[in-house]
Formats: C-alpha cells, sequence, structure tokens
C-alpha cells in the first residue's frame, strides 16, 4: 500500500471508526466496530479496542501518528480533553488536543458557553473537515449536522462562532419506541418510506403549534385514518425536523451546509426546501478531512 | 347510609375510580381500582372489574343508575361512545351518550376537528363538573386540565369551543426514564423537590429557545454543574410546562381554570405567575360533579 501518513480515529460512544489516510489525506483504508467509548472503561479496555480493529497497521508501521475525535476525549472516555470555548478555529483546538501516549492525540470538544452551556464532541472536527474541503464555507455559514443530537454551527472567518444542539433524533427514538404514538405504528423498521407524511410534518411544523401539541397529532391523525399506519413514522420525523429548523431559522439567514450521512441529510434538505431555503451543500462524512487537516495544524505530518 | 342517588365511574386507561353519590350531588363513598380500560379486553372482563369494585353497592340498592365516563367509551373500552363534534354543550354529550345496559350509560369524548383532530375521553367530563360547580366559568373561560396528555380547553357560552392536548406529562416521563437527560439526574422519586430549578426552567421555556434545543440544557447544566442531579428533574418539568404555557398563551387572553391534581395544579400555577398571568381558580377532581350533571341532563337522577 502506498504511503499512509495518519491513523484517524473517529471513535464516538457507540461506534470506533478508523481511517488509514495517505499523503494527500485520502482515506487508504477503513474499518469500524463497535468497541464505542460508552462500551469502555479504563485505560486498558481502549488500548484494547484499538489493538483489535488497527494492531495490523500500527504493526506494519510503528512510527505512524494517530489523531482522534470524539466521545473518547470525554470525561468517562480514554482521557479526558476539556472543552475548547467558542470562537475557535483548527489552530486553537490543535493547540489543546492532550497527548494520550507518544504518538496518539485527542482532538477536544467544544463548548459555547455564553448563555446556556452547549456542548460538541465530535462535530467539531467534522466541522473543519467540511472547511477543509469546502474552503469558500470559511468565511460566514451554518453547517447543520442532523443525527441523534444535531448540531447548527455557525462558521464566521474560519471560526466556530457558536452551535445549537437539537434533541431531535433522540426524541424520535423515544417516541417511536415507547410513547403512546408508537402504539398506532408498525414495528421499527418495518415499514416502507412515505414521502408525503414527512413533508405533511414538515409543513405543521411550519404553523408553530407547539411540539408537544402538534406531537399528540401523530396520535389522532391515525385514529381518525388520515394517516395509514406506515405513514406515522415519517410523518412523526417531519414533525420533528420541522420543528428543529423553524427554530433555527428564526436567526439571521446563513448559507447552509449539511454534513453526515446522506439519507438524512437528503430529509433535512427536502424539509428546508418546504421552508423555501436554498438548496444546501451536501457533504458526506468529513471526519476524515477535519482529522488530516488538524494533524496538519498539530505537525504529526 | 343515606340516600344514595348515582353510582359515578370515572374509567380511565389505568384507574376505575367509584363514587356513590348522594342527593345533592356529594360524595357518600368512593373506591378505586387498577382496573383501567387498558388493562380490560372484552365485555365479561369490564363487568367483572365493576362487580369487584362496587358489586355490594349494587346489591344493596339494584335501581341505582350508573353512569361512565373515559376510555371505557374508546374503540378499546367497553362499548364505543362515539366522539362528540365541539363546540358542544352538556345536553348534547348526554344526549349521545350510548346505554351499555339497562342501568349503564358511557359518556363519549370529544372531538375537536376544525383543524387537525383533537380528542379527549373523560376531560369533558370534568370540565361539565367544573362549570356545575362555578356557573361563572361558563361565560368565557379556558380550562386547563394538567396530566400525561394535558388538555386546554376553551368554554363560551356553555359549550366547549375547542380545545387542544399537550403530551408535555408523557414527554417529561419519557425523558426521565429513558433519555440521555436521565442518566444525569437520580433514581426516580429519590430526589427532593427543586422549586429554584423548576422556576428557573419555566424562565428558559419563556426564552422560546425550541424545545428540542432546550431540552439538551439539562445535560449540560448538569455536566458543568450549574444545576446539582437532584434539581434537574425540575428544571425538565419547568421547562416542558412553561413551552406548554407559551405556547398557548399566544392565543387571546382568556380567564384560566386548573383542574385536576392539586400539587400538579399548584406546578401550574406557579408557572403561570412566572408569565405574569393572574392567579387561576383551583379545582381538584371534578368528574364526580360532571357525572352528577349529567346524570340531572339525561335524567337518571
Amino acid at each position: 500500500m502506498a504511503d499512509p501518513q495518519l491513523i484517524a480515529l473517529d471513535w464516538g460512544s457507540t461506534r470506533l471508526r478508523a481511517f488509514l489516510l495517505g499523503a494527500g489525506g485520502e482515506v487508504l483504508l477503513s474499518r469500524q466496530s463497535d468497541a464505542g467509548a460508552s462500551t469502555l472503561s479504563g485505560t486498558e479496555a481502549f488500548e484494547q479496542a484499538l489493538a483489535t480493529l488497527v494492531g495490523d497497521w500500527r504493526t506494519a508501521q510503528p512510527a505512524l501518528p494517530l489523531l482522534a475525535c470524539g466521545m473518547v476525549g470525554s470525561q468517562h472516555g480514554w482521557r479526558e480533553a476539556p472543552y475548547v470555548a467558542c470562537p475557535a478555529d483548527a489552530t486553537e483546538l490543535a493547540a489543546r488536543a492532550p497527548q494520550v501516549h507518544e504518538r496518539l492525540y485527542i482532538i477536544p470538544g467544544l463548548v459555547d458557553d455564553i448563555a446556556t452551556p452547549d456542548v460538541m464532541r465530535g462535530e467539531e472536527t467534522q466541522i473543519f473537515g467540511a472547511l477543509a474541503l469546502h474552503p469558500e464555507l470559511a468565511g460566514d455559514a451554518c453547517l447543520v449536522l442532523p443525527g441523534t443530537h444535531s448540531k447548527w454551527a455557525r462558521v464566521a472567518a474560519g471560526r466556530v462562532t457558536g452551535f445549537a444542539t437539537h434533541m431531535t433524533g433522540e426524541l424520535f427514538a423515544l417516541l417511536r419506541q415507547h410513547s403512546v404514538l408508537a402504539r398506532l405504528m408498525p414495528a421499527d423498521g418495518s415499514s416502507p418510506a412515505s414521502p408525503e407524511a414527512f413533508v405533511q410534518g414538515v409543513d405543521a411544523a411550519r404553523e408553530d403549534g407547539g411540539l408537544a401539541h402538534q406531537l399528540f397529532a401523530v396520535r389522532t391523525l391515525g385514529l381518525f385514518k388520515q394517516l395509514a399506519p406506515e405513514q406515522l413514522p415519517d410523518y412523526l420525523s417531519g414533525l420533528l425536523i420541522g420543528h428543529e429548523i423553524a427554530g433555527e431559522l428564526k436567526r439571521a439567514p446563513q448559507r447552509l451546509a449539511l454534513v453526515g450521512d446522506p439519507a438524512l441529510c437528503a430529509r433535512y434538505a427536502q424539509a428546508l426546501a418546504r421552508f423555501g431555503q436554498p438548496a444546501p451543500l451536501l457533504l458526506d462524512n468529513t471526519a476524515p478531512a477535519g482529522l488530516w487537516r488538524l494533524a496538519q495544524t498539530m505537525k504529526l505530518i
């Protein structure tokens, strides 16, 4: 294999993703495992999880540096990397990355503590990856990273100036699995997507009727057969994503970019269109690019 | 015992509450059991649950009429009592109460289907009980019935003209038990109340930052030790109740009355005061008064 330069680790709560990066930052190889940070406890467990996944890469090239981001740097991770306060750029993050051992560093998360504190771990790296791939975003943009805890991060002059988390994905999972709404829906994963119901949910959110009120409509639309059982999950998804977008669009409009899982980003793009927003830039996994960019800043490569 | 006139049954999803009412509608005796409608299936199961709880009352006075409200009248209850559309008054509800057997009737629920449908079963009876006890509310008021699914019902000229459900109590339970927020909180029921944290949550909701966003602050306020673990449930409660109130107060202001569990109503009253609202009328369980009023309308007594 040609010239590996860095082992990049996107080490979240539930997954460990490893990328072997080449001289241009390109992904030569990638692997993943279930050894998320929340499943591990103690230095040895983290060492072992890393050895299991990429021990052969390290044996083949013992001098390769490793750079990690995500919950591996939390209080309960391998080594705590204290949050860096916004506004922050890649240089500040890189300067505050603790060294775990001779060749391994962990990128710290960000805290926005202007008012009520908000935090991210891992997304900051995806953001700097997105800015590395699309420098035109670095001037003034809002990067949206949908997920269990969606992040809306404002970027200006190459720095993350602030951000807000929305528990949209977690609320969806809770309501889909445990609430009174779940009883009217087919078992999880068994229903085909209903784009119409998704749009209907987004449009309901645009009317801004109060989330806890509008959620109850998922039940009544099912009870009165205005939506079929298999449409209800998508209506719920549209309602939740719509409320997230409605809340964020109250700020001054900015150029938007969506970063993350393509299917989920496509949903957000569809919902944004219902709000009359121009089509956002869509970016897939930018964690390897972010780790590459930060490793350059740290002169690890 | 002096002169019983009616067996009033408040038969919800999880509880069956029975009241033996005297000649003035006063409660002579009351009992309850876990034989909620959601735990029973088939006519015999309902018959049996009723016999177990109040069989002796019926044996002593076989001619006593019985009137029930709540989920006992749902699709999956003893006998379906189809929803009556708003606006509706006590006479309309009484006229549409199906007869289950010679002496037993079930009060139907209400549907507000002007826009997205909304439904209630049981609360309509509490509302007409409140209006019977406080006729001054019947002209123009909003009755708030806090709970798992809180109801805000608008009343004018003796009719319920419309209402909205908020899944506030259910969201609290889901987030308290199953979410990432729960991990920072003490086990359920083990923490003393924190009125300060409750008010802080209400005040956060008044800023209207988007519910799914503000929920994440429950986590970060705990992470950064701005609130103690035992304060987080009350902050969460204040946030959810505050959002419910903020959404409803966007309508034209009306005279408010709180109906239901005194401890929960006291929380709502405290939150309403933070919104600058005058002290609402507080009413405890009004289901017996409502069933008495409807039984009079039906000439059962």
